[in-house]
């Protein structure tokens, strides 16, 4: 059952909407991983991939943290994303427009199949279609790869849109307010140096920049 | 003095390189910072501003979480950017060039002239010259916010740049290999719904915007 933490502070930029939770997490390119190790905490980016109700992390089997992961470490997992700079007529009205959510939890290690599935999931979700475009993994990259699996149970979101909200008597101000946006942007692709002369670039990657 | 701390695994994509740091650092516009908490860990997604070699961190007084970082929690603060998509000839190929960093340490609550200068650098930060076209902070905003100082002593650096680096018997497959680049992107200013007609955009947001 998914249970829903709501922030204690600003309780109107809470949010429970698991739409917006899923847009978020299939929109931002990497998150970031929470531990609290022995020596004190640890926040490490990681790319990553939504499948349903679970989150996917993947890595290689000799790393350390991947193990620490796979051990049933607690951890909270947090992707956030900017959409805009909020310029207030005061220093202190300045902030931003933001979507953020962390999701709590232990993960668990895939194996099999459903390995197997999770790293088809992981490679088409940064690139669609490029399963379809590519050679199946080796038996050799498979072991080489741990695959580890959230479940979206335990989690908060926070969002702020619209616009600044000045105190009152600021609003008679010479002073501008407004909102910068800010999104990602893709660039043209970018053929590797060592490509073989006639390789046209794949379908997938046409698709993905000019999206 | 620094001490840097080289990641263990893929010791190439480790970076000792100061100047390297305070770019991404001055570059990325939030950061994550974790906290091992009685209930476990937890990232929470910041706005910040780096000045000189401490990163400055602002919130409510009210704010539970600004007091925990304010009475001496151990903390990590991790900055990430995504610079592209690595496009593989194989999906196990596939990755991203980023930067990340990790800085280890306790923060500190700024007071006085330290705050009010710690202030007029993180506004300055998101917008360069706004405090220029603003009123100074009022003696109860200042007394509503808090203003942590995270110094820039232990830390570490990761970076992968250049392009994919299939395995040698995959080099001869007929599949494209390259990098979609990966951007920041700020859009056309927005003036506020509630903006008082005859105020024009301030020079502070002109800039940003062409920049």
């Amino acid at each position: 059952m998914a249970r829903t933490l709501i922030p204690s502070r600003e309780p109107d930029r809470g949010r429970s909407d698991r739409v917006a939770l899923d847009q978020l997490l299939d929109e931002v390119l990497i998150g970031y991983v929470a531990l609290s190790l022995t020596e004190g905490p640890l926040a490490l980016p990681v790319s990553f991939a939504r499948d349903q109700n679970q989150v996917l992390f993947h890595g290689s089997t000799g790393s350390h943290r991947m193990r620490e992961f796979a051990a049933g470490a607690p951890i909270c997992f947090t992707v956030a994303v900017v959409d805009g700079i909020k310029v207030g007529r005061t220093a202190f009205g300045t902030g931003m427009r933001y979507r953020s959510a962390c999701l709590f939890g232990v993960c668990q290690v895939l194996e099999g199949a459903d390995k197997v599935a999770a790293l088809k999931v992981y490679t088409d979700r940064y690139l669609p279609g490029r399963t379809g475009e590519v050679r199946p993994m080796a038996g050799r990259e498979l072991a080489a790869t741990m695959v580890l699996s959230l479940p979206i149970a335990e989690w908060s979101m926070k969002a702020a849109d619209g616009f600044v909200d000045d105190d009152a008597q600021d609003l008679a101000l010479d002073s501008w307010a407004g909102v910068i946006p800010v999104s990602q942007a893709l660039g043209e692709p970018i053929p590797n140096p060592d490509l073989r002369p006639g390789i046209e670039t794949p379908g997938s990657v046409h698709a993905l920049y000019q999206r």
